[in-house]
């Protein structure tokens, strides 16, 4: 498989797919991020890129994943050159193919940061180019710093990644973030799958974690999956994936929702985890307890984001 | 009231309301501008901020704030994540509420600078977050860094805050520029208004003047208060504020203009202040007029917001 | 003429016009643009603009051309103010003279890259401001460090500037790009002109190659031009400048490809080159061949822009 694990972190060329990290690179990967993380203004670290070009090619709006790229740049000292309107790039509109665009990007930036409407962009455009490309996501494709991100707040928050039960709750059939999620985790946690009838994870995420030996089981249960599991990770019903079936969006929402209730019925040990943007599916009241975690986890985005770019870059 | 009068610059947190700063601290932070307009490419005070990174986040276009604001950072070294769609934002078109994003935005950077359409949006913002916020306009409200540059104006070109007369022209109805300024110097200024009839200064504005014991009067001669004042803040009117009644802006339009009639009954030591963009309202043959300030004005916008960024950085 | 040659570099004020540089220029100019092409990350020399802001002021998208002035700015450690909707910039849009925005914007930077759809628009920029103004393309005016670019190319891929056969290919008609690359190359080369009938280059670029006694010819045999020149400069069909015209431009589009059988008939000594996008006037297949100079031409533009912001900032 193009871009499969390699023997470790040292030998990294891009990041396109969560497949690429093997349990020994991801922790490797973490012990940079935790260190990441204690970066300071006007320190020799944060100067660590100085000189170095980070290009965000964004094919498709994502303010948040842009910012959370361009703010790892910027922590290391690193220069950015933004655009988040690449699809209307004049030369994208003029019929340039998505090769040309990136070997002429090759040329002003040293590291690529790529978001794209399309399954597999990512590994096309890190097969036309020398230099590091980094998937941020291509359409239904995979979104791997997302699950690098989601993976190293369960390592950060708990301590470990072995011996965790997760629950996954939400729309788990469109979620790209869950379905990567259960790829990268395949090889050692359990899960437990509670989301509406019509958003159920879909059986290709289930053959693969049958085929890793990985348990799972679905339950319709919150409450009581709220109080066995040591991450309850919940996501958001995605209204655009439902098109004119505004009746079924209606009806999954507000299924299962993170409240009080929830929160009191989990381990004291346990987190909450989010994706974000959220609406109602978490209850504000939440956010104050020291177990909602997703606000964490959109920081570590940063961390991970910064130890990425230091490896890509070798520095 | 949140936000009101610290005891001193040392102790803000943010930069929300115009109220917030007193005699004091406006002149503690012209010192800290005076010193920012020495600021040489190269130097170690250009590298002051280096490895902090600031949020640009603009619910609405305004390039001119927003290239201010990142020149001021990038003036110190500082990096910028900068978006001027956040409306379009994914995450607030799916329904994130303003608290939720500045929390995430808050992940990755140190200081965010917000414009939004909606009045107390930043005092919203700057009660979700630890890190500080400045208020770049938020609707119908506050708009703290112009007041504060008009003020800091005032001061660099006459040499003194006191014994100061005003004219304001124009728009007083709905600019919010003159409305700040006349609250931010209230304490120790005369005005005079000078506006057609149907944008004339609202009755707000004129209580609070009254109630801090600041003189005003109102005037129909533009020629007679130019002789008298120290200070001739020329505003647009402003054709958007008009909606449909196109017949009042254009009879608004041109009653009051500063052309070289003007600028010969004025004072050799007084001044021409506008905050940019202008029209027709003053006439290009004075730009060329050492008493014509408002480019300096605008420059010392940046000035200012590297002072602010300093200050609120803790640097 | 206002902008025309000065004594040297070292009195460069701006760069608006192709015409701006004479040949002692162009080769003073190529050995700064070397040297760039060496900065490496966490040199001294990509801290050499520390301190200094570049504004991108942008009235039309041109991604590509953005990009590369931000690349070489960041890659000598200084700021950038970028917006490519310098169009619907607020200010512009409410009817603000460009030269008050040119004015206001040199007040937060201290060099502006200008892109506007005005014919002549650098030049009132220059004329408004004292800070150097790039002109990164007028409208149907110029383009001039597109120019220098190709004819740096063309310098570093042969080794020199005379005795140099040129073949331009393509839409000679219209193509702001070639237009001005004759004008610049018009004192020491040698032209064929290979275009279908209705975009061949036009009398005005003709009289000039005349009047300065440059040696031009036309020509439709394609392979026998390959054969002969040491520069095959093919350019797109511009499909936008044909309007409704659609069955003029399918009867153009692909007259003159450039494919292997056009390369066996080129020298091995000859290079391809293309100012970029290309749809299909250069075959994909010619990319692996060591003489399709065309990504290497898009990558002399940053080292090109680096070395135009050294000159104009006086670093």
């Amino acid at each position: 498989m193009p871009g499969a694990c390699v023997s470790g972190l040292k030998d990294l060329k891009n990041c396109v797919e969560a497949q690429q990290f093997d349990r020994a690179m991801l922790e490797e990967l973490f012990v940079i991020a935790d260190a990441m993380s204690e970066v300071k203004p006007g320190s020799r670290e944060s100067t660590m890129l100085q000189g170095f070009l980070m290009s965000t090619l964004f094919y498709e709006p994502s303010t948040r994943t842009r910012l959370s790229f361009e703010g790892a740049m910027g922590k290391l000292g690193g220069g950015i050159l933004s655009t988040e309107s690449a699809g209307e790039y004049s030369s994208a509109a003029k019929g340039e193919t998505l090769e040309d665009t990136i070997r002429t990007v090759e040329g002003y930036a040293d590291i690529v940061v790529l978001r794209h409407f399309t399954a597999g962009a990512a590994r096309r455009a890190a097969d036309a180019i020398e230099s590091p490309v980094i998937n941020a996501g291509d359409g239904p494709g995979q979104h791997p710093t997302q699950a690098l991100l989601d993976t190293y707040t369960i390592y950060n928050e708990l301590g470990r990644l072995d011996d965790i039960k997760v629950g996954l709750v939400g729309d788990l059939a469109n979620g790209r973030t869950v379905r990567s999620l259960a790829t990268m985790l395949c090889n050692f946690e359990n899960f437990v799958f509670v989301a509406p009838e019509v958003v159920k994870m879909k059986d290709d995420i289930k053959a693969e974690l049958d085929a890793n030996g990985a348990k799972w089981r679905e339950s319709e249960d919150l409450l009581g999956v709220a109080s066995e599991v040591d991450v309850l990770y919940q996501t958001r019903i995605q209204k655009e994936r439902f098109g004119d079936r505004l009746d079924e969006y209606e009806a999954c929402r507000g299924v299962y929702t993170v409240d009080e209730k929830v929160m009191a019925a989990m381990k004291k040990t346990s987190i909450v985890m989010h994706p974000l943007p959220r609406l109602d599916e978490i209850a504000p009241e939440c956010d104050a307890d020291p177990r909602a975690a997703y606000f964490r986890q959109a920081r570590n985005g940063l961390f991970i984001r910064m130890a990425l770019l230091k490896v890509l870059l070798k520095v």
